[in-house]
């Protein structure tokens, strides 16, 4: 077996004196508190505080990263440990060894690089996963996971996390929330709202989801004015229970800005059983300018997540549902499909948006330079795909020289892998401060403008762009 | 108040051994006189040689990359100094304390570059620009602007301009570039010609600006053959006065190859006040062609700089009019767009054509494939966003090796802000000795040949290709 | 004449530490047997082994890469050598002579790099290419070339070549493949189907095509049942010859899944006068789905090498025909284009599909996340114009995170120009090797992680995807 050690500089660049720079960089920020402002972590783990099943349950089975890589290689899912409608899954400890066998085919992923640091710092293991220590691993993070210090809020306290953004739809009653808020822990767990199944009349039971709004608001959400309503009451509801942000996963980018009747009319088209994928792409495009407007009521800082083409395998899909790794993303337009609603809302010193793309080659040609000129907008970080060293690095590559870094926002890990959450803010610190470091050793920047923008990209970004 | 030091080895790469050749090729370049073939200063400057008014007025206010990134993080136009259509500017020295204030917002970006090699090697200033040095810096760049070294003709020679190219519209008397002619002054400055109002149907006042056209010239420019003559006979004047280059600036890359007869019919359905958007675009792109015709009749070397949504924000258009930061470049496509254009002209050996882009993703997919195809077609560098350190890298790295550097056309500094012009030069010298450095320990290259190149691309390829 | 020196750690990074570690690695498969399952080389030679006639008609003449160069810079194809339809070609040694006192344009490119592999390593030359040296070159070579040394076979077997693929039509009898198993050399010379000429309904001929295929198989493939049986005989017919895969050069990656009987009007309709190019694309996108359906059935690894506007320059087409360097690539798409195939048969154990591309920004937006999804599917190395140091790097950075070592193929040399065979597999070799070594010394991957990949990127994976 061989042995499993992290490299106190690993991600550092290469050359001697840029790492030495780097080094001193991330000495600073190192241990700053996790500001996690957009994720997927279940609320449910930090109200109920049970503890993890197993290594495969927390590890493998929820990790859509690690699912698709060994899928890709002729892995069924099943083997993988996830149940489909028609094969029973092999047991946690069967799929654990399947992925202790592959491990070598994360070699230059993140995943290999979160996962090494799960197993090192969270666990403590001193070998790294193969064949051979599968076992040992599957039982000794077992084991870890069954003692109180594994259980959810003692490794938010132990991760150091300041707070953490779930992400709910606007049907969510975020009692887990309540549980919390309730409960005699400190951890701060907010939520987000995220309301496309409510919005995209192309969503999964849409009609019927209308109705439930309708039932929760008290609203007639069939009607144009009452849908709003309930969209007011719901986001208001969210904000109370600590939201700070909205969320908005459409497949493009697109906005519009139609007149209170044509959004009327349209609305009353997209709840019919014809409704046209062109009306279906206005109506989520003219809700983007509307969710922008409620923002500007009510200080929600509004983020968009385009692009990303979901379950294009319809064979896995039918078999074992969605976000089990097919998802993928598609080429992105920025320009005219912002238009409407950063004309109407661009330049409102109440309104902040934060746009993210799968698409990188929109950073430097098209989002920087909307971002660098529109006060409203920011960009989020290297996202999905791009959430890796390489992607971070063609990101402040891309993006910097014409927006900036003040006109980015900090990182987000906008994961459900729980224990991850350190590791990938520290690779995400590690590669900014090797990027810092670069422009120091290139006499672009002085250092103690590195050592401030370090510590405002680990921490001061996000608090101030999520309003946290 | 922190220092300011231009330090020697600035932007040159960090690893020592590279950095030490191309500091030795750089050595070789840096002092070599500047050829500007491609700009936007005013022509008045130097007809006059008036005083700049203030550091403000000559530094801030002009330049649309300063005032965006500041726009950006939420300070109005007018604090900017910016005059708007309902709201007074804030004073000159106001104006310059917000930029004072916030110039941090410039870390990693070029203007930074620019701004601190104006502010030490044009100004002598010793600190770095902040809140605390704001009055120190308006007052002492304003002092000097008043003074006779800082007239536009004595820059121009402290700055070694052996030639700097101007850019007028086909209404433009040229007076001022007569009245240099006239002058005992011995500076060259040229014009360009560049054709827009007069060819592109969605200009502002495009059927006055034909009008115009007509009564300076005496041809009939409401009709085909009196249009083209007029054309003919501007370029004529043009060259005359100078120039050797024409400029295009169109939305897309677009060009055509109509018959004559459909060419008059759609001059004349493009006069009409329905012309559609259509029919714009297809008259803009028959003129491409039109203008590479006489190209190879008159020898003016053409220029497409295509792809930027003009005055992307309608609010700050309203108020403030153009070129205020707020163009946004676009996904811009070639292959098709181009050749009807090339199959033309593009192997004719009296044409020349230079193409830039604001899509980097173009430039290894298509743009470095035709220039390294196409006898007529030739690269311009990397343009406006791109104009920068990783902007260059990225240009050299994706454009090099399937058009070699012999089909690229040395450095464009398009710039109206005259002062950072041996800032930008400055800038692209290093960058390009330092990518030839990697080339060279990579072995890719040798040494000598990497002088020659350093040559070329800071001042010989720009003569050649721009035939000054 | 200044000397030719190959530098034995040419194309390894500069930095001496990762230099260090990328030597190590490369010294260990520098001498690994080359695997060419992708190219171009004319069987003919193997089957004849005649000897080569001269240096510009073996590495001028056929080269597209430095056909285009030289033409770009004004060099017209008769001074090269090429033959037209109207104009006697240059002699072989004036042709030589163009090339040699133009050498410079191809500093930075691979060209050059293959180039003088070929000149120092093949032929001994110590002096650089140029002028000077133009007729001692060409004397070299074509000396050599007279002898039994230089021969193909000689060649194949100095130049450890373990197995090469050629490229044919189903109309090919093979015979040169025939001869060679017939004769007495041990040289693996296999072939590859590639069916264009018979499933592109705008190829040049289609319709003959069709008759002559008919003629060969005695099946009506005027009649779809009788055209799929004509491609199941002649697939059959190669897989005896020694093919193991088939690849399909469209304009675009579009596959469609329609109903036989669907199919089968269109093939009707695409043999008509009045194909209309929609008509025509379907027709290529649904074939590549009944090859998906082929390769199923008998193991042929299919490869889609889609995006290239092929003879752009109709001038030079005209007069000079096609493969003369003016093929220029196209934005693809990927996500929708391959969705139909991949749903069919991407997750079947017993397809393999390579796809390539010439749109880099699709590497890391829609190549990588569906090959690291979808079971069946790998993505071919760097293509053609990014078959180069900086092409390679930007693959191996865009590709690597997403879809994992493992999803990749090794390198393919796709190439006609036989003596760059091994300098281009060097080529890769190093530049695979160097950032192999960043990874390392980045500490994102061990020592002994960095040499298992290492051969399977140079040997092993190529055997393996393509079932050698």
């Amino acid at each position: 077996m061989k042995p499993l050690v992290l490299h106190p500089d690993r991600l550092l660049p290469a050359d001697p004196g840029v790492r030495g720079i780097a080094r001193e960089l991330y000495r600073e920020v190192c241990d700053l508190p996790i500001v996690s402002p957009h994720g997927h972590t279940d609320p449910a783990w930090f109200a109920t505080d049970a503890n993890f099943p197993d290594a495969a349950q927390l590890l493998l089975v929820p990790d859509h990263y690690v699912l698709r890589m060994l899928h890709s290689q002729g892995h069924p899912m099943e083997a993988l440990g996830v149940r489909g409608k028609d094969a029973p899954a092999a047991s946690s400890r069967e799929a654990w060894r399947v992925l202790a066998a592959n491990y070598h085919l994360f070699r230059g992923t993140p995943s290999r690089i979160w996962l090494d640091w799960v197993f090192s710092e969270a666990f403590g293991m001193e070998v790294l996963l193969s064949a051979e220590s599968a076992d040992l691993y599957f039982d000794r993070i077992t084991e870890a996971l069954a003692t109180d210090a594994f259980r959810p809020r003692a490794l938010f306290d132990r991760f150091g996390i300041e707070v953490i953004a779930t992400t709910e739809g606007p049907l969510d009653t975020l009692e887990h929330h309540a549980a919390i808020a309730a409960s005699d822990w400190q951890g701060r767990v907010i939520t987000a709202y995220r309301p496309d199944p409510v919005i995209d009349p192309e969503f999964e039971g849409f009609g019927a989801n209308l109705d439930a709004l309708s039932d929760l608001t008290g609203e007639d959400c069939r009607s144009w004015r009452g849908y709003l309503a309930a969209h007011r009451q719901r986001r208001d509801f969210f904000r109370r229970m600590g939201a700070t942000s909205s969320d908005h996963g459409h497949p493009t980018a697109a906005t519009a800005d139609l007149s209170p009747q044509e959004s009327e009319a349209l609305f009353a088209r997209v709840q019919a059983d014809d409704v046209s994928p062109a009306e279906a792409e206005l109506f989520r495009a003219q809700m983007l300018t509307e969710m922008a407007g409620m923002s500007v009521e009510d200080g929600l800082v509004m983020q968009i997540h385009p692009g990303s083409f979901r379950n294009h395998n319809p064979v896995l899909f039918a078999r074992f549902g969605r976000d089990k790794g097919a998802d993928i993303p598609l080429r992105t337009e920025y320009v005219h499909a912002l238009r409407p609603l950063l004309a109407r809302y661009g330049s409102d010193p109440r309104f902040s948006l934060i746009v993210f793309t799968l698409d990188e080659s929109t950073y430097a040609r098209e989002l920087a330079p909307l971002a660098g000129h529109y006060p409203a907008l920011k960009l989020g970080p290297a996202w999905w795909f791009h959430d890796s060293p390489e992607g971070m690095r063609r990101y402040r590559r891309g993006v910097t020289e014409t927006a900036g870094f003040y006109n980015t926002v900090g990182f987000n890990d906008d994961t459900r892998a729980f224990l991850s959450i350190p590791a990938r803010h520290d690779l995400a610190r590690r590669i900014d401060c090797g990027f810092l470091a670069e422009l120091v050793s290139e006499h672009r920047m002085e250092d103690w403008e590195a050592a401030e923008l370090a510590r405002g990209l680990a921490y001061d970004f996000a608090k101030a762009a999520y309003r946290l």
